[in-house]
């Protein structure tokens, strides 16, 4: 038996980002309150999106006794934004993604651990864990969000990462801490967010029908949209325009290819627009 | 000349709750840390409205040479919503505001305060300001709005409180820190949440003409809406109903009243609706 900190004590996840040896850990462990702002984190929920499939991005460290989202902390200095940025470039290797802060979540108790094994986690990496360590303080987390196509995606691991992987959205295990609750939130606000900006962009080929627009949409909403409103409403925000290119998928069967049209889908992320189906 | 801490290191409002005496407030700037959370604050963007106007909280502090939004910090066992309440209620006296989170603020450098007059702020408090005062160290603030019926508000000031006033939001001074874009910030998100949900109980009369309900929805949008779109798209919704009376407003007009469905009003607020005007 390990001596245990019981759930009062441990009410934060301890986020590790991308580490490649013990020594790093211990000196972020011990120290890392220099570099980083203690008492905030960061979590970024990111989906993936292919082939009319949803899936999120989940992270088990290899001393948590479960998954849960990547996260971090924000370097002094640091915008929120910039740090979101940096934890989702250490997991995915992707550069400039368009992330959206979405809720921040700062519930004393936000964990869900029962217990944490302080020995085993100081065996590992040869420190004493104080009980006025930084790391075990209470801390809020602020919520990122971003829409990826995960087939393009290579995952990165480190010396203290047990798996990374996509999980169906439909399918997330019990995830640690509060983490289900902030992938429902996310979920929300990206639901809202496509009434109100473009999505796609980066999500299906170049040139795209109709059915595989509709069923991006209908895939993030969870729901199926009218065949006659959809295309109407879409087409009115004047995003997308068609091509004089049709693709023959069978016989009696060419639909017309659309494309976005990148000035109009720029200016309608910068300044919203109101879409209703 | 007093001694002046430059913009670099006062990177943060300080905020101070409602606050009685120097004895109060001398023990909250040294040990405030105790008892909040350090590093992490609160700002309400307080949106009033009556008769077609649109306005915004503003205190000036009188250790600050300016106004800003009210805030505060997060007591340690505190909700950040929690935290959000009290410290609208310490303003206002309401409680029980519906108050939504929209934006978590922390880039580095958030003040606009070119300089700080240390000297005079410790004559007036008779402490003296460490610069490793928990108080000046970075802090992330975290946005919440509200918005109430402004005439029935009894605002509420203190010893440190050199004014508290409504704003036309039209003509807002420049504020202080990054507190115009939090307003902004704040603006918008009102817009949004009023097609994805219902707004109006508290700051229209128990019957109400659509004329009435419709100025109040152009106020917020701050934009005119179709006179025919509008009842029927908001009728859809099922949130308010017609009643079987009328309201003499003049030789032939004598428009209908209607009034809020509670039940569905209720609904609406949790679930989410969709409306485009």
């Amino acid at each position: 038996m390990g001596k245990y900190l019981h759930c009062a004590q441990l009410t934060n996840k301890i986020y590790f980002g991308a580490m490649s040896s013990i020594k790093e850990a211990r000196d972020f462990i011990l120290h890392g309150y220099r570099e980083y702002l203690p008492h905030v984190s960061i979590d970024c929920a990111i989906f993936g999106y292919h082939d009319q499939q949803l899936k999120m991005l989940l992270i088990k460290p290899s001393f948590l006794d479960g998954c849960c989202l990547p996260g971090g902390y924000i370097k002094r200095g640091e915008t929120l934004t910039q740090a979101a940025g940096r934890i989702l470039e250490e997991r995915t290797a992707l550069h400039s993604v368009f992330l959206q802060q979405f809720y921040t979540f700062g519930n004393p108790g936000r964990a869900k651990l029962k217990t944490f094994d302080v020995k085993s986690f100081e065996e590992t990496f040869g420190v004493e864990l104080a009980s006025d360590n930084w790391l075990l303080d209470h801390t809020i987390s602020v919520g990122y969000y971003a829409i990826v196509e995960y087939s393009q995606v290579v995952l990165q691991t480190d010396a203290f990462t047990e798996s990374l992987q996509w999980c169906d959205i439909d399918a997330l295990p019990p995830l640690l801490f509060d983490h289900n609750e902030m992938v429902s939130s996310a979920l929300r606000m990206l639901q809202l967010q496509i009434y109100h900006q473009p999505i796609g962009y980066n999500l299906l080929p170049a040139k795209f029908t109709m059915p595989e627009i509709q069923v991006l949409y209908e895939t993030i909403l969870g729901k199926k949209l009218d065949r006659r409103n959809f295309p109407k409403r879409l087409l009115s925000l004047g995003i997308i325009k068609r091509l004089n290119e049709q693709r023959s998928i069978g016989p009696h069967r060419s639909p017309y290819l659309y494309k976005f049209d990148k000035r109009k889908y720029e200016e309608a992320l910068k300044n919203g627009v109101v879409l209703a189906f």
